[in-house]
């Protein structure tokens, strides 16, 4: 992964190359810190080791009798999809991959509807096996593929914690079960079991995707000028202390749309706590151009843009054209078109003093993955080190979950529920 | 459309009953600058006449001749996009829709590689018929059908303006041709022929689409307290300048997951200028309670969150199970379910003081969307109004197309070019 913050210096909000000195003095500590996690695999500092303990061969011996299938679902929701998501949408694949990550009931249905449910396996996804989206989904699911004849033992993978639910499930019908890596938070669990099933299935080298990460992990250093990883992390933090409430993630490859999205609940949901944080924007180039651009250009000062890009792709030739005005594309391709909005885009930004970040991988490959997963979840980590917050948790996630058990009727007491009741309303119809 | 402010009024930031109330003489002044616009068919406001000026029969005439296809690909991008694709993806239908909307080659020969182009029918939607992206997947488009033996001639369907090029090869080959409205900017276009084609395809009720939108446009009024479209557009306004710099906009929904992206366009291009503006965040409910809800609840106090729903949709029933702990959501349904985290959400938002507005439609079906994206938009507008920003232009967008047809080496003079190569540089790899 290779970061260029060049144009994030003369901005507004800007942060100068002097500011960004003095913060590196807070980066060597906090990049103590982190080791010093690491080592003793503290909640959530343990993901930042994946790369070295995630075992490839276990992934792989769990989805082993799967070898034949068409459509791989996995049903999990959060950080439980979007890993495995984002890998499986940058890598494609002969296998057709869902990820049934909601409970609306059109989507299930029409989804289920539309499969050869006697060629398709499922993995289930919940550390506790109790999450109410996921354990719903899966009894739809399980009963479809018994009405529809197809053996849900026989194509059924477990993902999941030590105890619970699920992992009674699997003991009791002898399920394929991989374990939910401990002290790995969901949205840092891409470069574990959880995120490299479904890779698995599709035949992907796992191994190349951990070197990647490995790759990462070993720039790590006491000093944002020397790792990647940190001087995103680095930058991100000192664009928002000086204003930059928005990361608007713009990626510039359709394969990784998920990866913004994957990436926004990193950042979400690991450093929105304590009434502070950066708000995530999805982006997308060059679609966003002609959506986005107008507001990051000209709108507030309160945002920073992340162009991330391929360095190399596999490209398409344009023809050549004798329509009026176009010739200028015939002959050129799809990728130096995109390539060049791209760098105009980069540019427009700058000239009107938007800060923005260029981040590159070589290619958008196993390799490619690894440290990019691997570089966002190491810059997440010291931006949480630097703001002073717990990157590992999500406590403001619960309220609303107790509140929905105690509207469906859930044993136990859930004061929450009454509050929806109390609802104020000043309606318009 | 129905709309209801009542967690927005004692929120951080809030907007009072009262402030609400002394809003309400400038929408009553905001209001008649619009309707005469309307009247006079200005650019821009003329996109409120839609739902009276969008001539169905054209529409449906034009796509006649696509009546066995398979598949129905839309070349554009932006708002000549955005709209069909929300159409269709809140609708459905038997045709396989696509929009090449990016230029990122991989996609675009994944894309045409497994298509069936004998089956295919295409339809290159650009007004100035130069719209680089949108020609340069036109040329690679045609070029496969060619190569598949499929006679593009028959297959392909023209929407751009009075003149062009596209104008010119419709005239040349006998292509069926729809004109894009005038004075209707593109982000605006969604229930012109622009955004209909697609859904005239797939059969559905045109007019009923419209006559949602109508009932909508009839209930614009000069007191936001009786117009659902006014009264989000004040609060969305109200709220920004009390401090909610982004709207998230979350539909329970996943048929609504591209029209939180076509909101995205419509507020940032039209309201993000003269460094003013509000950032919209796409977001989905249930699933982005496990990745943005953090961030929402407990971050920075400047935001608000739009939550969407139908009041009714297909259900799907949950099996009864004997899973420890989950009996709870046996018998039940995923709507149940689903509409039980929506008023969570919406609650646990409400107790934190995270200002949130609830919009329901009665169903995603034809009436339900034309009302909510004609309400949109007329939110739109009376939030540019009230802004005192000319919401129907997008001069930041410019800037960077001149810079990529620069280094594209399309003829003429364009000195943004230079300043990409005059990119200043930090970089960390």
């Amino acid at each position: 992964m290779r970061v260029d913050l060049g144009n994030a210096l003369d901005a507004t909000p800007g942060v100068s190359r002097e500011a960004l000195e003095r913060l590196d003095r807070r980066v060597a500590d906090a990049h103590e810190r982190i080791e010093t996690g690491r080592a003793e695999r503290d909640h959530g500092y343990a993901s930042l080791n994946l790369p070295e303990t995630t075992d490839t061969d276990e992934i792989r011996t769990a989805v082993e009798r799967f070898d034949d299938v068409a459509t791989f679902l996995t049903v999990g929701i959060g950080g439980s999809a979007l890993g495995a998501a984002t890998i499986d949408r940058a890598l494609g694949g002969e296998v057709d991959a869902y990820f049934l990550d909601n409970v609306d009931p059109e989507r299930t249905t029409a989804l289920l509807d539309s499969l050869d449910l006697s060629r398709t396996a499922v993995n289930v996804v919940s550390r506790s096996g109790t999450t109410a989206e996921t354990l719903a989904n899966f009894l739809v699911v399980r009963d479809a593929m018994e009405e529809a004849g197809a053996d849900w033992t026989e194509r059924t993978l477990v993902t999941t914690g030590e105890r619970g639910n699920l992992r009674d499930l699997a003991a009791k019908h002898d399920l394929p079960a991989l374990s939910v890596p401990e002290g790995v938070p969901g949205r840092f669990s891409a470069l574990s079991t959880v995120g490299l099933a479904c890779a698995a299935v599709q035949g992907h080298d796992l191994d190349a995707i951990l070197a990647g990460a490995a790759d990462e992990a070993d720039r790590l250093a006491g000093s944002l000028f020397e790792s990647p990883a940190y001087a995103y992390g680095a930058a991100s933090y000192a664009l928002e202390r000086r204003g930059a409430l928005v990361n608007a993630m713009m990626p510039y490859a359709e394969s990784l749309e998920v990866f913004a999205e994957w990436f926004a609940q990193l950042w979400a949901e690991s450093l929105g706590k304590d009434g502070v944080g950066q708000t995530p924007a999805r982006a997308l180039g060059a679609t966003d151009q002609h959506s986005q651009l107008q507001l990051y250009r000209a709108g507030p000062r309160d945002k920073f843009v992340t162009l991330v890009r391929p360095r190399d792709r596999d490209d398409s030739a344009i023809p050549t054209t004798d329509l009026d005005g176009l010739a200028y594309l015939g002959g050129g391709s799809l990728g130096e078109l995109l390539d060049a909005e791209f760098e105009a885009t980069e540019a427009s930004l700058a000239a009107a003093g938007v800060p923005n970040v260029r981040i590159e991988i070589d290619r958008v490959d196993e390799r490619g993955v690894g440290e990019l997963l691997y570089g966002m979840e190491a810059a997440c980590v010291l931006y949480g080190e630097l703001a002073d917050v717990n990157t590992f948790d999500q406590p403001a996630v619960e309220w609303g979950k107790r509140a929905a058990r105690g509207l469906l009727g859930a044993d136990g007491e859930f004061p929450e529920a009454e509050a929806v009741a109390d609802k104020r309303r000043l309606v318009i119809d």
